[in-house]
C-alpha cells in the first residue's frame, strides 16, 4: 500500500508490535500498559487505544494524535495515559518512544515511594545512577489534568535532580507505576524489561544488605562501555 | 438446542468457562477453587462440582442449585463451598458471580490475618480502599454450619466496616483464603486475578516500606476514572 | 503382555508416571528427586534409577528392589536414596508411595532447620498440624549408613513427637530437603506439590506476621472435612 | 564436512548449544550472558559473539580466539567478557568451559557483596563450601584492562582463600554477577543452573534463619558421594 494513502501505517505497525511485546515479556496483566512512538518530522504520535485486549489488537486499532492530543487518525479513544506521554515527548526531545506498565517489581518500588538504587552492573549497563521516584502529586494536580500533571511531575523530577533523561530512561511515579522511554517504541520496551529485572534484584539485594550501593567507578565503566563515543560492547 | 429443554445450559457454559480460567491464570493448584454465577431472574446458581479436575470438566458437570442450596440440575455434588457463595448472593444483591481460590499471595495475607492495604493505583483501579480480612470464626461457628457461617462472617465484615461490596469486590477470610465477586462469573475471575497481583505487590512493598499507604486523593482519582458516572477509562 | 512374564510391569509403569510428574509440577531441577511405590503383597518396591534424566527415562529403567534393598529386577542402580525409602516403608505400614525432591520452598524450610508451621486451611486440608523438621544426624550417623540413617531419623521424629504419618504425610530433613508419602506413588507426588505450595506461602506469611498460627478448630475442621469417616469434600 | 577444512566446527557447535541453554534455563534476559569452551590441545577458545540475539545465533557466529585473545576464526567480535574467560583458563588448568550470566538470584548475592553460604545438601552436592564473592576492583583496575582484571581478581580470590576451583566451580564478582565453570561448556552451564537455584534458596533461608549454616559433616558427605574416587551417586 502506498504511503500517500496510509501515511501513518508504518508508525502504527511499529507501535502495535511494541505493545504486543508487553504480554510476551510478562510486563502486563489484562490491558494494563501502553506504548507509543513519535514521528518527530511530522509531530504525530501513535499510541495504544484505551482498554483494548492485546490478543485482539490490530494495526487499525492504534490511534494517532498530535502533540496537543488532537486526534489525527483512528476509530478508538487513545490510552487514558496519552497526556502523560505527550508531556514527556514535549520536554525530552531525544525521546522517540514511551512505555507505561504496572510491571510487578518496578511498581513495588513506586508504591514504596523510593528511588530504585543502582546496586550492580546490570543496572549500570542501562541506567546511569538511581532511577528516580517522583514526588507525590498535590491534591490539586490530581483533581485537575491528572495525566498531564503526571507527565509534568516526571519532567520536573529530571530537571530538579539534574538527571539527563536518555541516561536514565525510566522513572517511577510515587504510588503509581513506572514509565520507560528510548529512541523508539521498541527501545522503550527493552528498557522496561530491564527496569523490571533490576527492580526485582534490588528488592532482594536490600533484604540481604540494607546499606550497599554500587561502586561509582564500576557504574561509570559499565554505563560507558555500552553508551557514548567510547562504547565497545556489541558489534561495531 | 432449545432453551426450553436446556434452560440452564447458557449459565452452565459461562460458569464452566470462568472455572477454566482459574488454572490458565495460575490461580489454582489441583481442584482448589470454584466459580459460580447466579441468574437473578430465576434465582438459580450454577457452580463447579466438588473435587473434579479442571482438565476433565465439561458443561454437564456443572451443578445448578437454588438460593437455599437445593439441587436443581446435575449429577454431581456441588462445591463444598456452595453455602458460602449462597450467603454472599443473598446479602449482596448486585453480585452476579463469585470465585474462591487459594491463590498464593492473597492466601498469604489471609494467613497473616491482615487487611490487604491499598498501596498504589493498581489496587485503586479496582478496589476502593483496603481489602478487609474477616474476624476468625468462633469455635461454634466452625463446628456448626461452617461454610454458611463463612459466608455470614464475610457479609458481617462488610456491614460492620461500612464497605460497599461492589466497590471492594474481594475479601480474605482469616486463616483461610480469598473470595472475589463481580457482576458475573467472568468479572469475578477478573477481580481474583487483580487481587492476586496486588497481594504480591503489597507483600514486597511492605518489605521496603512498613508505613506507607496510598495518598487518598490518588485512590479516589484512579477508582473513579474507571468506575461510576464520570469514568473515562476504556472505550465508551 | 502377560503379567506372568512381566510381574512388575504395572508397578514400574506407575512409578515411571509418578516420576515424570516431578518436572511437570516444577518440583525438580535436572535429576534431583525420586519416587517409589511398594507392592505390599509381594514386598517389592519400584524406584527411579540414580542420576538418569527424566526426558529419557523409560519403564525399563525403573529398578525393583525388596525391602532389604536387594535387586529384584533392573539393569541400573536404584536411586541413591533407596535406603531412606526402605526405612519409611518398614516403619509406616500404611505408606504405599514415597517421593523425595529438593523443591525450592520446602528445601528452604529444611535449610532453616524449622518445622513448617500450620498457618492456614491450605495446609490443614492436607496436613494435620506442623510438618516436622528432623534433628540433625550425628557425625557417626552421617559417616555410617547415611541414607538408611536418614530414614531412621525420619521415623524417630514421628515416633518421638507422636505424629501419625498418614495425617502429616511429609517431613523435612534438617539441612537437606523434604520427603513426602501417600497411599501410592501418585498420592505421594500430590502431597509433594501441596507441600511446596504451603512452604512458599508460609515463608511470606512469616514475613508479614511472625507470631500467627492457625486456629486449632479451623485446622480440625478442614482436615476432617477431607479425611476420615465424616469427610464430605469431593464426590462420594 | 572434513575436520581438515573446519578444524573448530565441533568446538563451535558445542559452544553454540551451551549458549542456547542459557535462555532455555531462564538464566538470561536479552543477550546478557556468554559461554565459552577451550580446546586444551590446540589452545583455542570458542566463545559467544558480543551482543548477538540467542534466537538468531548460528554456529558461524561463534568466535574462536587463542589464549592471548587473538582472533583465530570468526566474522564477529567476541564477547566483551572474553578477557575474563582467558584469565580463568590460564590460571585454572582443569577448567574446560566457562559461563557468565546475570541470573537473578546469583546476581542479588553479587550486588549484596556477600559470599553465598553453604546452607544445605543442594549446595553441597555441587559446591564444597561457600561460594566466594570477590573483593571490589580498585578504581585503577576498573579504569585499566577491566575485563582482564575481573578475571585476575577471580583467580586471586581462589588463591588467597585456598579454594580449589573445581570443588567450588562458581564465583560472584562483587557488584556485578556470577561466573561458573566446569570440565566443558555444558558442565559449566549445568553448574550455573545449580548456582541460580541455591542462590534463590539461600536468600529465603536467611530470611527465616539468620545464623544457620550447613553441618560440616553433611557437606562433606554430600559433596563426596557425588565427587571423587569414592562417589556412588548416579550410574557407575
Amino acid at each position: 500500500m502506498s504511503d500517500l494513502f496510509h501515511p501513518y501505517r508504518a508508525l502504527k505497525q511499529k507501535v502495535l508490535e511494541a505493545n504486543l511485546k508487553l504480554p510476551r515479556y510478562g510486563l502486563v496483566t489484562f490491558t494494563w500498559g501502553n506504548v507509543s512512538e513519535i514521528d518527530r518530522t511530522t509531530g504525530v504520535i501513535a499510541i495504544k487505544p484505551s482498554g483494548v485486549e492485546y490478543d485482539a489488537m490490530t494495526v487499525d486499532d492504534i490511534v494517532v494524535v498530535d502533540l496537543e492530543g488532537n486526534l489525527v487518525e483512528g476509530k478508538l479513544s487513545p490510552s487514558s495515559d496519552t497526556a502523560t506521554h505527550l508531556e514527556i515527548y514535549k520536554a525530552f526531545p531525544q525521546v522517540g518512544g514511551i512505555v507505561h506498565t504496572h510491571s510487578r517489581h518496578a511498581t513495588i518500588w513506586a508504591q514504596a515511594g523510593r528511588d530504585i538504587p543502582a546496586l550492580g552492573t546490570t543496572h549500570a549497563d542501562y541506567f546511569y545512577g538511581d532511577i528516580p521516584c517522583t514526588r507525590l502529586l498535590s491534591p490539586e494536580e490530581i483533581a485537575g489534568a491528572y495525566e498531564k500533571n503526571t507527565g509534568l511531575v516526571i519532567v520536573e523530577t529530571f530537571h530538579i535532580r539534574h538527571i539527563e533523561p536518555m541516561s536514565v530512561p525510566s522513572v517511577i511515579v510515587a504510588g503509581h507505576a513506572p514509565f520507560s522511554w528510548g529512541i523508539d517504541a521498541n527501545d522503550a520496551v527493552h528498557n522496561a524489561v530491564v527496569l523490571e529485572e533490576i527492580s526485582a534484584m534490588a528488592i532482594s539485594t536490600r533484604a540481604l544488605n540494607q546499606e550497599i550501593t554500587i561502586q561509582p567507578e564500576l557504574s561509570d565503566k559499565h554505563y560507558l562501555r555500552k553508551h557514548g563515543v567510547n562504547a565497545y560492547y556489541g558489534q561495531r
